[in-house]
């Protein structure tokens, strides 16, 4: 058991939970938790840490013993594992896994796709949000601008409750180049814009969509939005200006399940 | 100018941003940043503190000038200002709003409501969105338990970027018996609830429509789900058992719109 703060390993872990670019130098990502250790991808998994009460617990669940007896784990005291997590109230499990890698090219290829479009979003749990929420309503990806907060951060991964396991997505460099690419796909394009003059339930979303979504505080780029198919805009009543980007995002990802049922 | 940090006004907003109790006492509620002051009804309005750097730049809106010299300000130093607000980069404006009273009864008069009941939903984020999103949407009031979140909270208020001056809502301290109320009032309720077996996009939202949301770890207590007229569900594809509260209520709201343009 690791009772030391300064253990190698424990001060490993602080730095990845800090530090977007380690993070991203070494390949992995973080998760925290009971649920996003039960529903992890065995092949993902490079390292378990459990806190010390946290041992008999685990051994109730099935799920997770398995995994555990197959890809072994450390226990850490409890004093450890509070420095080691990112939350106030740590479950108990810390575990490091693989980052998988998903190619544009194969999510284009996919039959009545159903992306989004992130361009610069700022918010660790919008991104969680859309994730979780797009994996509900049957989204084929998530393509997010290089500008975007990184998806391994340890806000958005608990935000996505498991679904950033089975949601694939993508950084891309140029966001102009891909929504080309999409567009020789045969995606529809979508802006969510103010100057849409069209509400989005009178769109078709059953083929192959894209929904573009801008940042919190200055929607699209004007180049990007000037390279959507279609502007569409979501109603509002009283004297609201917009909406939160994940609840508009989450509006026009259910119309589109809505439509293809 | 205000310039030290233990001046008594300070020290009461101060107290005001941490305690609920305290607000509750006073009667009051504080919201910061300049849309808020913009939007502010003039006669919410008790005080109202401006950084000293701010005070050139709201001299330039016509809207808050005009509420600036109709009320008053005090200009308090940067590091003053720093204290009293509750967030990391301040904008400069705190307002001491006096609290709206709305009655059960009065909202129970409206013809066609749209209402959300949010049973102990926890998350300031959470419910500060689901007023702002309402308001979007055209819902004529908020209805919450008691053990609710504080609406009053000043990351409530941030998130409903305004949208607190203009929906009405209460806090009620059984919820059975007002789910009664509504009912005797002729409103439709619906739980959302696991055991829905139809989806909510199959119902009828034109008539008087109560939609019933839980808490978000443990959904709606069985009490109260059982007072409800219907279940319904929202449907989730892949692994995801559960949307975030403030999604899932957002979807309610829009699909009552939608059906009701």
């Amino acid at each position: 058991m690791i009772t030391s703060t300064s253990n190698q390993k424990v001060r490993q872990v602080v730095q990845w939970q800090n530090k977007a670019k380690e993070r991203r130098k070494a390949g992995i990502f973080l998760a925290e938790g009971f649920k996003m250790l039960e529903e992890a991808p065995v092949d993902w998994i490079q390292e378990i840490y459990l806190s010390q009460d946290c041992l008999d617990k685990v051994k109730e669940n099935a799920l997770i013993w398995k995994k555990l007896l197959q890809k072994g784990y450390e226990t850490v005291s409890e004093e450890v594992f509070h420095k080691m997590s990112d939350t106030q109230t740590p479950q108990g499990v810390l575990t490091v896994l693989n980052r998988p890698e998903y190619r544009l090219e194969e999510l284009l290829k996919q039959e009545k796709s159903l992306f989004v479009v992130l361009e610069d979003l700022q918010d660790p749990g919008n991104l969680g949000t859309i994730v979780r929420t797009g994996e509900g309503a049957g989204i084929t990806g998530v393509i997010m601008s290089s500008q975007t907060v990184d998806i391994f951060n340890p806000k958005v991964i608990r935000a996505t409750m498991g679904s950033i396991y089975r949601v694939p997505f993508v950084y891309v460099e140029n966001i102009a180049e891909t929504i080309k690419s999409m567009q020789n796909a045969g995606v529809h394009t979508f802006a969510a814009h103010l100057k849409g003059e069209k509400y989005y339930d009178s769109f078709s979303f059953r083929e192959s969509t894209a929904f573009l979504i801008g940042n919190e505080g200055n929607g699209l780029k004007k180049e990007t939005a000037d390279m959507a198919d279609f502007y569409l805009k979501i109603p509002m009543e009283g004297k609201v200006e917009s909406l939160n980007a994940a609840i508009a995002t989450s509006l026009l990802m259910y119309e589109a399940h809505r439509q293809r049922q």
